[in-house]
């Protein structure tokens, strides 16, 4: 029994961390979360965000509804539970990016307080930028791109936030950008001074 | 009505792509999945393998239990059902990785070759790979690092892959290593001879 076998062969656990790929990346695992009505333009920042930090050759990616309800979250529907599922699977997800060292940002109403909150509990203190991305409820309902507010008001859709759907506003957000104040650039401009400032990129 | 109102403002989408991130990674996103049954190595070659890629200057993560059963995966049991959006889900994931340009890699049991080839198909062709971490049965039991097969022998486990459930072999894995012949180092070689050759990394 003092042989050593070959099947008892000390495999060993790699040791690379967190820290190591944000070395690796020169940057730091964040999770940035755009809130914010339909039409109040997160998925645009969240994407005018990425170019500029690809700029600077920074890596992100946005996890936004073209990328996460065809797949990830396919089979979840609208229901307040499959709402609560779908915000919670993408925390857990944006954490598994942030922890690789990438920039993961989250473009997605969110319009639980509730949810938000618990997703920033999954993430080191200080890596979680919660961003509301703010405009008056008639602006978003003016731009309307996919016409989802006329059919809301019509009552074709159901629980539509901001019309037959509450939306509770950030209290704590660490940015508030109102687009009808500011345009694209200069809303991206805010994050990428953040993210600066916070010695983060 | 022409008068153009700030909220009317042109929010564009940023176009960065997934080949971008490559080149600025300076590598490729690829789907790695390491499958096999229960101490097999899997997540130690895909840890090794982590190691080497981060030497030389490579961004991957590793799926495996530790990361995924206790948070995205944390409402699904061990029930067929549960076990098949378990896979599910980490080939989802494993997908917006691999959009990153990210090089992840899933080390499961995996046991069921539908599952695979369902994860299969969410890659690009030459993006996905297979790799089948081959040990005899009665190796996997020798290690037995955690006393499963113990307690699964003596019924303690129901449902045990290689026991009491089943463990269908891939047939077109682009890798077999077996981990009874090749020790860690030379395992995990074989998996950075195989990426360097397709010109992955």
């Amino acid at each position: 029994m003092t042989e050593k076998k070959a099947t008892n062969i000390t495999w060993h656990e790699g040791a690379i961390t967190k820290k190591d790929r944000e070395r690796l990346l020169g940057q730091k695992g964040v999770v940035i979360w755009y809130t914010g009505l339909s039409a109040s333009g997160k998925s645009t920042l969240a994407h005018a965000v990425e170019e500029k930090l690809f700029e600077l050759g920074r890596v992100s990616y946005v996890l936004d509804g073209d990328n996460i309800r065809h797949g990830l979250n396919k089979n979840l529907g609208f229901s307040p539970e499959d709402r609560e599922e779908n915000i919670r699977r993408i925390g857990e997800v944006s954490v598994l990016f942030a922890d690789t060292g990438v920039i993961a940002m989250t473009a997605f109403i969110s319009p639980y307080r509730s949810d938000r909150d618990q997703a920033r509990t999954l993430v080191p203190e200080g890596r979680f930028i919660e961003i509301y991305v703010k405009v008056p409820l008639s602006v978003a309902e003016e731009r309307d791109p996919k016409g989802l507010y006329k059919k809301a008001r019509a009552g074709e859709i159901k629980e539509f936030t901001g019309i037959s759907a509450p939306y509770e506003e950030p209290l704590k957000a660490e940015l508030v950008i109102d687009t009808s104040e500011l345009n694209v650039e200069e809303s991206r401009d805010v994050v990428i001074d953040f993210l600066t400032a916070r010695n983060l990129i």
